[in-house]
């Protein structure tokens, strides 16, 4: 296998984005990492989109973009696995040029949810759980993580006010994020006040809806050299699976298929938990973070909240956790969000990351999660 | 990259399956193709998949089948494009074997089509097209087709008998096909007589909607010499796209997409269309299966028609054309066909295709289509 190298990240103003259309957004936001790149052809697209089908009636949309983005004949995959969906395109892409298949490949990530009402997007985001068992049944998407936050709580006496730092954590860390869908800072009293959405989870607990694409561009660590980018390699991807439905675990605090892909990637890449400096996990949810840092090997089982309350994940605690703002504040348009997590550890570890650059940074991690766990890809980034 | 075989292939009886689930459908499947290998593990599990979430609301559906088939915590990737979604899952299993990042990979797709009303399928069929410039302007996409066919009619004097020819050839080969949703024969007059669709199309020139999987695992030739496992190797894959939209294109008799594919497959396997000694092709309407045979290069351009008056695809002709009774006679879940299509061929280079059989049958090729020609993958297959 050949080594392999990101050599461009592209990332354009997340939010409500009305305006513009699926294709234009990811168009932009594809030119964008193809002029940080320097190149201007590539030989395969690589697509992370969770539910273009439902969200706008669209499927194909790797065909669809290739057209838009003028690359025809090249190769277009869209890939999907839940909310991890980007890091699968990234993960894909890497592969390929891992393998020799491809020696440029564009992996990126789009999402364009808000053409829908709530009630579609509650549908549309239920169908990363095990529609069946689960939200045929009733159940919504934020209540499956609310009985994890409960069952955490209980297990572990993780508090609600630890719940609510994590929100204060990433929206602290997202006002200095200026391509955040909500760059500004928040309480811990103004996520204790804000509308209870499934007990113990309150609004400002949830990630929102979100437009929006990020997308880089890989290719051989020998190409890179002569391209003379600043390189930074993918040193380890792992991806992993567990029991879609929560009903049919042992523990529903212990997310297993992120502790089974960075084993993986920790393998892959030679290194520890330890020896990551920066880290932009999946915070769907308050508690989601919690428990992702634990399966990680970042903290202790069961010390997620405390570590947060401690200051330990803070962008300046021990091992800063979602620099970007992260899902809640950064925002989560599903399809894209694994590859923005990408696109924030290249420019840390570039040391391009402004207001919010963690200092020596040289080895990064990404988690991107799909549904309650179900499915986890994680990759870890090292500066050339 | 390392030399890529498959060795076990996995298929069930095609049609309204009403009685069973996606899921039910698929690890039926996937627990043939694995006992046809006879291994018990695998390292990887992809499965194409062109719309569960409109079918059956259901996304996320590699995690979800990983569970199912039991082979938690492997990693399990949904791959997408459009009615090509099972060729693009062959050729995403045959990289990551390539690499040397998988060992076993069980590839598969499933479509679960009959849960939902014909106006719902009909909408998220127009989803491979493009929605916004095409089907949301009121054209279906059988209507695509007739435009395809209308125009080759006039450029080429392709005549309403060829196209009916075309669903004729592939029910004589699906009569021999147990597995096909419709084993049956039909003449060229009970096309002609049945119900219009899309003008000149009818329903006879028209795959029908369906349920059903296939799966196939892929190994490393060295690892299936090991095996002492029957060993088709893969010796060629090529993947292309097109203009999404008819509009965007020069000439719509041509289908440019496969012609790239092919083209890349062909130098990767270093064949020539004549080497070929069967294939499985996307016959997804009559006209479909015309242009495609001049598109690969098996027939002159505009000749597509000819060829099959005069015998040249048949069983017994010079280049047998879906074998299997193709998309029309075999079924068409839209994201299980590519797979199935690897299927047929390893079963007729093998010499396990019973009273469909082709004689000396040593190279054989696929090719899937998604949309109306926006991508295309092909492979070709060779008995070791």
């Amino acid at each position: 296998m050949r080594e392999v190298a990101v050599i461009g990240v592209g990332m354009t103003k997340w939010g409500e984005l009305w305006e513009k259309s699926l294709r234009q957004i990811f168009v932009e936001t594809a030119l964008l990492a193809l002029d940080d790149a320097g190149v201007d052809r590539i030989d395969s697209l690589i697509v992370g989109s969770m539910s273009s089908g439902l969200f706008v009636g669209q499927e194909h949309v790797a065909s669809l973009l290739a057209d838009y983005l003028g690359q025809t004949p090249v190769p277009a995959a869209r890939v999907e696995s839940a909310c991890a969906s980007g890091g699968l395109a990234l993960r894909m892409g890497f592969i390929e040029v891992a393998s020799g298949m491809a020696d440029i490949v564009l992996a990126g990530g789009v999402e364009k949810m808000t053409d829908v009402n709530g009630h579609e997007a509650t549908y549309a985001l239920g169908t990363a759980a095990d529609q069946e068992y689960e939200c045929f049944h009733g159940i919504t998407f934020p209540g499956l993580y609310a009985l994890i936050a409960l069952a955490h709580m209980e297990k572990y006496g993780t508090t609600r006010e630890q719940l609510a730092m994590v929100a204060v954590k990433n929206h602290d860390n997202g006002s200095l994020n200026p391509l955040a869908q909500f760059p500004f800072k928040i309480t811990v009293d103004s996520v204790l006040s804000s509308v209870l959405v499934a007990d113990p989870l309150r609004v400002l607990d949830c990630s929102p809806i979100t437009d929006g694409a990020a997308a880089v561009v890989l290719c051989s660590v020998e190409m890179a050299k002569k391209l003379k980018k600043p390189i930074v390699k993918i040193t380890g991807s792992g991806q992993a699976t567990d029991t879609i439905a929560l009903s049919s675990r042992k523990d529903i605090t212990w997310l297993e298929s992120t502790f089974q892909a960075a084993k993986k990637a920790y393998a892959m890449a030679g290194k520890k938990p330890e020896d990551i400096d920066i880290v932009e996990v999946h915070d769907c949810f308050t508690i989601a973070e919690i428990c992702v840092t634990e399966a990680l090997g970042l903290v202790e089982k069961g010390k997620g909240g405390k570590a947060v309350e401690e200051g330990l994940t803070a962008l300046q605690g021990k091992i800063p956790v979602n620099a970007s703002g992260g899902l809640k504040a950064k925002g989560h348009p599903v399809g894209a969000t694994g590859v923005a997590q990408a696109v924030e550890i290249v420019k840390q570890l570039r040391g391009e990351a402004g207001p919010r650059q963690v200092k020596e940074a040289k080895v990064g991690l990404t988690q991107n999660m799909g549904g309650s766990g179900g499915s986890t890809v994680v990759h870890i980034f090292e500066r050339a």
